[in-house]
């Protein structure tokens, strides 16, 4: 928010109800936080989204509070963020929480899982199903806060310069996927490879790597990607609702009054939905882009390599239960909710999206 | 928010910055609104939304701001809600906008459309698609802001106590189903019939009417429907996301300090995700309970019923377009996000729960 604004609403606010929201509001921002985030600074989407969580923070605090983002490496390294903010480094971290699998084996429940939740089931979920406080037990030993606070929707399979027309085609397979999608195509028969988005589009031209997967059409088409591979596949059955976190430093958090605790875990609330939204629009239109403009050829997995893919995938999952306690009790909520919400959105949101296809 | 926690949440907040945060503290709520809305007090879901709402503008402004929430008929009726915020009997109201019809044609397509946009569509044409700019244009000449506050996802079809294997057994068919859908119904050939939700179970035990829709799962078990019909179809194709709404009197709007304006139009869409996020658990459980323990057959509509359902419905949605130019133009907009959406969740969306589904 800017002072002239800030002050604007002040005027405003004196009129309508009581000088003391004017003693408040000349005040200067009295709490400063810093937010390393895991992206380059404003990346599309991700870090934008970092940005638009502590706009909203800025602005629901009447400028009480201040978060100024920071890009990967600017104070910290991208996956040095959580150690970061549990040392209280920074008072606040923006990633996702499969970046955290060696911290903790049960983060990854959190981020995306393999034939998982989509964005929809997965809110659900932590907001009414439990997930928030499993969440928030995983984080604590490590003296942090959790919240989700974005979502990309169903993510795209990737980017692959050979058909892919049974499994077959996976065997020896060379693609960027890291996580558990990757293990999955390990498990496949192919070599999943792990690079940072900046290296995808060489590594692809120039035959380094035989296949990638990156997010979806709006940032895949920021990357050039298109000019790098000859078929988009979908659907991304690894990434089918990817939930970006922040992670709050204890402390941090419960020195903030009452009021800004709330406008915290409420701006992280908005983020979250604000993300999907975005990123549904821009998918929409970059996808249009890619296919009338690019000319790019869309292929969908075939069903049997899809069915196998899913089975590998629940093989990956169930054997993340078996790491440690936290993970059995994260698991067996994960599943018992993705069991009977299936049953639902059977009847509702993919009945509806099948009629409408008709 | 409770005053000891409010007082306890000053307690830190002088802590931790600065003695102009108790001066504002100490002061009680000095501004207070009344909600009326379009349901009965605390109604499940949707009253319980209206509380929720409220609940979060109190906790996020530090208690300057109480919202009173008002069941129908508490102030005014239902339907008179939208007057009587226009005209600032009350300064906000709850409800759904295909009930102003009658004030504007163009109102209906921020509630619900037949074969129309999901809960995810719908929150990305409103946030990054221009929605909620026409929105705010249809309602300025009532006085009115509008935001969305709520959804409901994918609704049932409803319950019937006939089987419909093809379009000839809606012919004659007595149905409740209100606004949009039973015009869609008329032009198949059924008898669509207005009725309150307290009517329902009567209307259809005792056979005065022969089907009707209402919600979901969730609403639906409360409601007692499963003992008065034999079986629970779907896809609800006439309300695929059906979206909540506040309208709020310009005026008292304008009269907020800065801060307090942002908060309550965040608290909007706080309350738009946390709708969703818990009607997608609560109807999960309750569809498990209606099959598992009430044993009702849940049966799909017959796609050839859906196909011709379509064909109508966009027959009857595109003549609200020749109502007026406002009409047009939501029309216009809603109808080529629409289309380019459709586009992409054919390859994200629905195709993961086609995969998801093998």
């Amino acid at each position: 928010m800017k002072r002239r604004d800030f002050v604007k609403g002040i005027g405003i606010g004196t009129l309508a109800t009581s000088s003391l929201v004017t003693a408040t509001a000349s005040a200067k921002p009295k709490i400063k936080w810093k937010m390393v985030t895991t992206w380059p600074k404003n990346f599309p989407g991700l870090g934008t989204g970092a940005n638009f969580l502590a706009k909203t923070i800025g602005e629901m605090s009447g400028g009480r509070m201040e978060v100024k983002v920071y890009g990967a490496k600017e104070i910290v390294p991208a996956f040095e963020s959580f150690d970061a903010v549990s040392r209280g480094t920074a008072e606040m971290g923006h990633g996702a929480a499969y970046y955290w699998k060696g911290k903790s084996e049960a983060a990854q429940f959190f981020a995306a899982v393999p034939f998982g939740l989509t964005a929809q089931e997965m809110n659900s979920w932590l907001y009414h199903g439990g997930g928030m406080e499993l969440w928030r037990e995983v984080y604590a030993p490590f003296n942090l806060i959790p919240a989700a606070i974005g979502n990309s929707g169903v993510q795209m399979a990737g980017w692959f310069n050979k058909e892919i027309n049974s499994l077959a085609d996976l065997k020896g397979l060379k693609m960027r996927i890291p996580g558990l999608g990757g293990e999955v195509l390990k498990r496949a028969g192919g070599t999943p490879v792990s690079l940072p988005g900046g290296e995808l589009f060489t590594s692809l031209k120039s035959g380094a790597i035989d296949a990638t997967e990156w997010v979806g059409p709006y940032n895949d088409l920021a990357f050039g990607l298109y000019k790098a591979a000859k078929y988009y596949y979908y659907p991304g059955w690894h990434e089918p609702g990817t939930t970006l976190e922040t992670f709050i430093n204890k402390e941090a958090f419960n020195a903030l009054p009452d009021d800004l605790k709330i406008i915290v875990m409420n701006a992280c609330r908005i983020a979250n939905q604000d993300m999907l939204a975005e990123y549904t629009a821009r998918n929409n239109k970059a996808l249009h882009t890619l296919v009338t403009k690019h000319k790019v050829q869309l292929k969908k997995l075939p069903d049997e390599v899809l069915l196998k893919l899913r089975i590998l995938s629940d093989e990956v999952v169930s054997e993340i239960a078996g790491k440690d306690p936290i993970s059995r009790k994260v698991f067996d909520s994960f599943s018992s909710f993705r069991k009977q919400v299936i049953e639902w959105h059977k009847v509702s949101e993919h009945a509806y999206m099948n009629a409408r296809a008709l």
